[in-house]
């Protein structure tokens, strides 16, 4: 009874902050206040200050769910591609998925928060950056990992490559959610592929073909 | 009398704007009240009110100076440079050059507006897209321009070229503000140098090497 009852409050904690990111992603971190949530999600005010103290512990909590989802959604199955040029194409074809179909209102919620809280200092502004920066790192140290394993030329700069994979990424949600450009989604792709392609070695070219089958729409699904 | 009177009414204008652009860049347009403009440019709430009538035309009147701001200091430079590559590489590295030295507090101001109001119908949003899918047309109509006279390769996808030079832009002005990354400027001007000398015919080539005395940064001053 006891452990239903602790399922049951995590389930709705879920709920809670699925909606409450929706709202974040569209509408702002700081358009996120207990009374804007309690319209959306149908609970009273008290029952949602029961589960968050205040409205800078439900901004951090619904942080820390983005990134959970981000992990789960996006980072997870490129765990289970190889190494190199595979994972590193994996992840940003994920990604690129992932703002194309999670579904929330205003697109990618960290693209968003960025904007929101870059010119203002503070714990929240300090955890998306901090957020943001190590998955920029990531794509990087795959990009040198595919360099050391022979994937990708020896002369590519894995700083600068990331920087662009991710440039990429950013553009598509820009264009969608601004100008409702649903082909962004594809030159996204379209310029990721013919970069990669262009910096891979006769060895990279080779295992991301044979790795093809495994498409990263049919990972994310 | 009266000329020198209006000389000053438009010169107070223009210091208004200036620091309500400011503002908006870093805290958004909505966090740019009647109320806050007052404390920064030490006018009174009635002296605002005399200059805009609401918080929204205000808001109107801020897009509108960032618009003649852009035009002025980003594409008019442009202008004086031949058409075809020269304009189209200008255009990116101008534009590179301003959003690292506007000293918008919160960088480029267009930027922030798009995530700001990206989510949320009506004419503020509607004049930010019509403005900034504006200037990535233009970019992709002189890339077309590039094409037809033989600058670029005459399999360039204009509209590619423009969704990543645009990119490019974007990501500099995220990893600056969020990240605090100057180097991100200089990873900005490396991909569009690279990605256009790439598409570039060898007649397109010697069109850019013989105008590169006019650096873009020299056309900006």
């Amino acid at each position: 009874m006891a452990d239903k009852r602790v399922q049951r409050g995590e389930a709705t904690r879920k709920a809670i902050l699925s909606a409450a990111t929706n709202i974040a992603s569209a509408e702002g971190l700081e358009g996120l206040t207990i009374g804007r949530l309690s319209q959306i999600v149908g609970m009273s005010k008290s029952g949602l200050f029961a589960h968050f103290g205040s409205k800078k512990e439900l901004q951090l909590a619904t942080i820390d769910w983005a990134r959970e989802t981000f992990l789960e959604k996006v980072i997870a199955p490129t765990e289970k591609m190889p190494e190199g040029l595979p994972r590193l194409y994996a992840m940003e074809s994920n990604w690129i998925d992932y703002i194309q179909n999670s579904g929330f209102h205003g697109g990618c919620f960290f693209a968003a928060a960025s904007a929101e809280f870059d010119g203002r200092p503070g714990p929240i502004r300090e955890s998306i950056a901090l957020l943001t920066r190590n998955w920029r790192d990531r794509i990087e140290a795959e990009a040198a990992r595919a360099i050391e394993l022979g994937h990708l030329h020896s002369e590519t700069d894995p700083a600068l490559l990331a920087f662009q994979l991710h440039a990429f990424s950013q553009e598509a949600n820009w264009a969608y959610q601004l100008l409702g450009e649903q082909r962004a989604f594809e030159q996204a792709r379209a310029s990721a592929q013919e970069l990669l392609r262009r910096l891979a070695t006769p060895e990279g070219l080779r295992r991301t073909k044979k790795r093809r089958v495994v498409t990263a729409r049919a990972v994310v699904q």
